[in-house]
């Protein structure tokens, strides 16, 4: 059942003994969501608990700050920020099917809860917590500020995407208003790389090669420069943006080597070019600005077929 | 004198042959206000021209799209986020002694105009002329919208910076609702990469060396590097930033290598630490999180000299 905003916020005064879940690979978004809900709860004198099939990465750890932990056996279950079970993820993919509300901004989003609170116009979950906790009559502090900016700015990219509403802009207003420490949590989220990154980014910038007169360009992340600056997936996050960067670039594709062998294709598109088109030719899809296949094959074929791919694709949009 | 928002309104409404003065080395800024005051004058039927003592980059011409050339002797000169008249440059050097109005965001402002209207508090220069605007009566449409916008994000790294206040996220949320095309202006701004920025950001990377157990890092921008990349002064616009984003890093120095030969080395340091007390040491200084210094000598020794001074730095404030 669909519901709105007050409705929501009656069914949270209401409950009580409430596990709050994240997504896996949980981000900013669901993270900033879920330490949100969870400290104005308990704040409310509620038993409350957070579940999450991934651990939280330490720079979202202060977002958690003022949680305590509970042990109960809960009678309300919330998901944030979740489009679909599927990712749950193994530790919470138990609570599927008993998921009382459900608060989330995905347009994608497939109704599984009792109760879904979808605001698809947000620009972040944290938005609709938001009002949700001011419907509460929650006081916002600074803890929560912090909690609702961090998923703003990180699913924004720091206000820079097209997701970026007035509304947005003027809810951030309200949470620097409120003591959010913005330029802290932006300093963290935006301007900090690790080494290992520092070190897969240069390598990955020298495999940039490029086609179509400087059309479209495809970098590599492979498997030996992983393990030469020691990266993990989460110091990855983020990089298939790079190569669309370089001025002049329309489309762009980042191929990462799979261990199972072939290669996983992330691809970027400039308005109005369409990169759903190019990863349907693969099996793949996606958005317009950002969709994703998987390739079989050796380094320098799948290139090949890539790079034919966007050129029979130029072709047909005239260029 | 310095003039509130008013008077400031008045002066330009009773202003004709007006020529709007931006500070060298034009950036979003400087420009923004520029391009909406004549654009704004313009449509208020008076003669105006600007004039700039370099050239305006290609991703900024669309600002003045709407501006039309006009020839005539100047009675009313505006300058726009010109802290000093230093900043005039060659070209426009002639008219320090006979500026009108000076309309400044910079807190370290010197007063040369016969009327000076400063904020401090601002972001950028644009969110003042977008009171000064509203003050005037101007309808703030599209393209108005763009030119404040532009100047407020790249002022604010797009509302990374500790400078975003609440008002500065109200007015770029007033100009998403006026219409301004806030994602493609962020994407040109912050998303976009020459190929030569990103063969000499590469090499720059490569060139980190790391010294006090990964607290201080030095990167290096040879004459070399610039030749093999083919990059320009604006190829390396903010590049300096790199290192200090590296995790684990206290402060960071980049070391440009100079024509006329030495070193031009720039600091950048996370809070508490200082980086104008380095670059103290030799002469140069700053702020607290910026500051830069030139040293002689050879590359390696320069190296050294820096290395030598941070650890000292260090040991001084306990590390």
């Amino acid at each position: 059942m669909r519901i709105e905003v007050e409705q929501a916020a009656e069914a949270l005064r209401q409950a009580n003994d409430v596990l709050v879940l994240s997504h896996k690979s949980p981000d900013g978004d669901t993270l900033g969501s879920a330490a949100a809900l969870c400290t104005a709860l308990q704040g409310m004198g509620k038993r409350v608990r957070f579940a999450c099939s991934d651990p939280v990465a330490p720079k979202y750890e202060n977002l958690f700050a003022r949680v305590k932990p509970d042990v109960f056996d809960p009678k309300f279950i919330v998901a944030v920020d979740i489009a679909d079970t599927q990712l749950l993820g193994k530790e919470t993919e138990q609570y599927q099917h008993c998921i009382d509300l459900a608060v989330d901004h995905h347009m994608s989003h497939k109704e599984y809860a009792k109760m879904t609170y979808l605001d698809g116009t947000a620009a972040s979950t944290t938005q609709i917590v938001y009002e949700l906790l001011r419907a509460m009559g929650v006081f916002v502090d600074k803890q929560l500020a912090n909690c609702i900016y961090t998923g703003l700015c990180t699913d924004t990219g720091c206000f820079r995407y097209a997701n970026t509403s007035a509304k947005a802009l003027r809810v951030a207003a309200d949470l620097i208003d409120a003591g959010a420490d913005a330029a802290e949590i932006n300093r963290v989220m935006f301007d900090t790389k690790s080494r290992a990154r520092l070190a897969v980014e240069r390598m990955a910038m020298e495999s940039i090669a490029f086609y179509e007169n400087g059309r479209f360009d495809v970098m590599e992340i492979t498997e030996e420069m992983m393990a030469a600056s020691g990266a993990q997936e989460s110091d990855i996050e983020g990089l298939a943006a790079l190569p669309r960067q370089v001025e002049g670039v329309l489309i762009a594709a980042t191929m990462r080597e799979r261990k199972e062998g072939g290669y996983k294709i992330s691809v970027r598109a400039t308005p109005p070019y369409d990169a759903s088109a190019i990863c349907a030719r693969f099996g793949g899809g996606g958005h317009k600005g950002a969709a994703g296949c998987v390739i079989d094959g050796e380094k320098e074929a799948v290139r090949e077929q890539l790079a034919q791919a966007v050129g029979a694709y130029f072709r047909s949009m005239g260029i």
